[in-house]
């Protein structure tokens, strides 16, 4: 059996739930080879369950949002040569000091160091999970902290934030770092959409981060301009590509430096060599917080069961709740879908409980899944 | 499959819970033979699944507990020479001008009346279900109604209630329905206190039926008063057998006149024929409003559960809540328990969803069960 949960949002984390799910196993199959996997989707938990696999976590004391210095995580993965970057380590929408600033005032000018020091220990590969960005700066502190200068019309530095490219006349890229064209970035997200517009990463993630409505046209447009300047300034096309607007546009100058979007949770399942524990698997478990059509735009449960759906291992999908109303869609990629609960309960009872009644259900649920068989 | 859950009380029906686990396994298997088979333990609902195997209802005009008339339902089967009757068709707790008089005042008269009416009907088989009463009169009217005759110390009549058993002195048993003899009658009831002291009827029962603290020790007196007379009166005993506290009394009354207790959920489960539908299944889904430890006393899914496995036939346990900490009991009798829920919900979301929630519910079982075998 592969048990491979997304971590349970507000509750707990994906090692705790496989851990959980585990219990209830072990109670139906006290021998058998249970195989945890606890997912993540690129964003928040990601980096705990990469380094489970080994490597080693370090961290860096870089500019955070509002450019209070911060220590970042970060791991160290395939003899140090890789590393895994989780952006809500350093630009998080969780960070107190980060968002105590305006949003057009916050910058990703700590992740550019981050990568910069890493270049410096001779990192060549980075792994960067967007999400949880209390930023909305284009990416723009990024590159200017690897080399990107922005320049007003009298030639004058210009804050690398929404406020500072709205004075914008010129970039030059021609100090960026060199090791960056030997560097190969890939970028975990699942978001789709483009850098700028109305369904750019103002207009869509712009108002959870701060972004007043009366302003959010002149940011979009300033995040535009510096976009249009830099794209020319490095010879590559970014803005329009899927994904320039995920993390505030961090998707757009990742990919302006060449990275390459791929799903987060099917990189962490490559990472975590899922395909390979599902070889022996006759069962898989993932589960989530929360399951609704969303799950299956990525999520790391849609993702866990369709690499298990392509070798023919049955999945189940135990979550803190499921929306009923998705259960047709669900269940054309999960054998069957089902709650933790086992009975009337608030949200707030499932979280406090959330490993004692993973395992209870799992030990049902794998009861009824053997049922057939010893028969 | 057989699909045999209880009635999920407060909510739906055993006819209409097992229809909606129904619904949910035809989607999943479109072309099964699927085997309804709804069940009671001999309370509520009794009368609605026996019939629903053949047979035909009727009704009576006969006295409720406060003596005013009620059309009493009850069933004829076996060619009408079999009544089924559920007391609290007559007496029942729930009915208003039932209890509009205090509970020393109520009295079985008329269901005596109604056995009455179906002994001149032919009637010779009784199958009593016990339980929901209000009365509390030691079955004193049941029996007054087939001829017994009540006298205080001066020969006259004694009402055949709490208050009137207190002025009791003589029984006469000479003048008792000498069809009763050849009669046979099944008592329906999982209940297995006596009919008096600190385990009786009055003291465990009768403070839901009204019984005044202070007057709890008076009325059990009374009650063992006319036990006793009508004990040596007719010449058996029974006031101390398991079930003579069952309804009241009723247990007591029914003992006496030769009656014999059984588990109101296996004469169902004999009545619908539940072993011969169990020969050609391989999977029972059972069920009930809440379950947990009083579950496995004799409750309608335990009698099913205990049938299925001595055929060697997997049990599923679908109910509105599932008791956490009766797990390990429940999990000796039942493959699987679960809950009917899809997430975080208030009980009477539940209640009100309860068709709907258990089709999906079952639907998704059902995929798992069969996931193993697919693959």
């Amino acid at each position: 059996m592969v048990i491979a949960p997304n971590s349970f949002k507000g509750s707990i984390s994906a090692t705790a739930a496989a851990a959980a799910i585990s219990k209830g196993l072990e109670r139906v199959w006290p021998e058998a080879k249970l195989r945890p996997c606890p997912m993540a989707d690129g964003g928040e938990g990601t980096l705990e369950v990469v380094l489970s696999r080994g490597g080693r976590r370090g961290t860096r004391r870089v500019a955070g949002a509002s450019g209070k210095a911060i220590d970042a995580a970060f791991g160290l993965i395939e003899d140090d040569t890789t590393a895994v970057i989780e952006i809500a380590q350093v630009v998080g929408l969780t960070d107190a000091n980060g968002t105590a600033v305006p949003v057009e005032q916050r910058s990703t000018r700590g992740l550019g160091e981050l990568l910069k020091q890493l270049l410096d220990a001779g990192v060549r590969t980075f792994m960067v999970g967007l999400g949880g960005s209390s930023t909305n700066d284009g990416g723009a502190g990024l590159l200017v902290a690897l080399g990107l200068k922005l320049l007003d019309a009298k030639g004058r530095d210009v804050e690398p934030t929404p406020a500072g490219c709205a004075s914008l006349a010129h970039v030059d890229a021609s100090t960026l770092d060199v090791r960056l064209a030997s560097t190969h970035i890939t970028i975990m997200s699942d978001v789709n959409n483009p850098l700028c517009g109305e369904r750019g990463a103002t207009a869509i993630f712009g108002p959870q981060k701060g972004v007043n409505p009366d302003r959010a046209a002149d940011i979009d447009a300033a995040i535009a301009r510096f976009a249009a300047l830099a794209e020319r300034a490095i010879g590559r096309n970014a803005k329009d590509r899927p994904g320039a607007g995920a993390a505030g546009g961090l998707g757009f100058a990742l990919q302006l430096l060449g990275g390459e979007m791929r799903s987060g949770a099917d990189v962490v399942a490559e990472l975590l060599g899922l395909d390979a524990l599902l070889d022996e698997a006759d069962w898989l478990i993932t589960g989530e917080g929360r399951s609704d059509c969303q799950t299956l735009l990525g999520k790391a449960p849609f993702v866990a069961a369709r690499h298990a759906a392509a070798k023919g291992v049955p999945t189940t999908l135990l979550s803190g709740s499921i929306d009923r109303e998705a259960l047709p869609e669900l269940a054309q990629h999960f054998t069957s879908c089902h709650a933790l609960s086992f009975g009337p309960a608030t949200i707030e009872e499932c979280v406090a409980n959330a490993s004692g009644l993973l395992a209870d259900s799992a030990e049902q649920l794998a009861r009824l899944f053997q049922a057939r068989a010893i028969e």
